[in-house]
């Protein structure tokens, strides 16, 4: 029946996500501990806080920008990003 | 530094969850694979569609309701709720 729900895990277990593919397409769910990270994209990234905030420096941006509970940010394929995390956050990522 | 984040399932692995604290309070987030559950409360719970839908049947209602994404439901604490999952849906539950 159902399938198996797959859970991955980045920088020492700081990052973990649930993976899921629905009507809305193919995404994460997970949770970031407080730390810096710095994330590779690999396809067109959606990516939307869920509960918390995550302040994020841009591919090619040269400033922060902190986005909230419900705001989304895009990141194209093959691109880094870097991701300031100041309280444990979750987030929904879609990939394209 | 980070503290650990913490991976529940149940149902058989059908529904998986991430759990967190920050400001917004006590949470997990998660995914639901599709089918029927029925879920207790142990404190008052707000769930929250972040990607997907669910169709909810709260407790002492005798009809069935569909929330989707962005929209919450609340059940109180000591109580169960039936949920049927027609595809595979993220959630945010917050504990009060």
């Amino acid at each position: 029946m159902s399938t198996e729900l797959k859970v991955n895990s980045y920088f020492n277990d700081s990052v973990k996500s649930i993976a899921l593919e629905n009507q809305e397409g193919v995404s994460t769910v997970g949770v970031m501990s407080v730390g810096d990270y710095e994330f590779g994209t690999s396809q067109r990234e959606y990516m939307t806080v869920v509960s918390g905030r995550l302040t994020v420096k841009l591919p090619g941006e040269a400033t922060w920008k902190t986005f909230s509970k419900g705001e989304t940010f895009i990141v194209e394929a093959n691109l880094s990003f870097s991701v300031k995390v100041e309280e444990t956050t979750a987030y929904l990522c879609r990939y394209e």
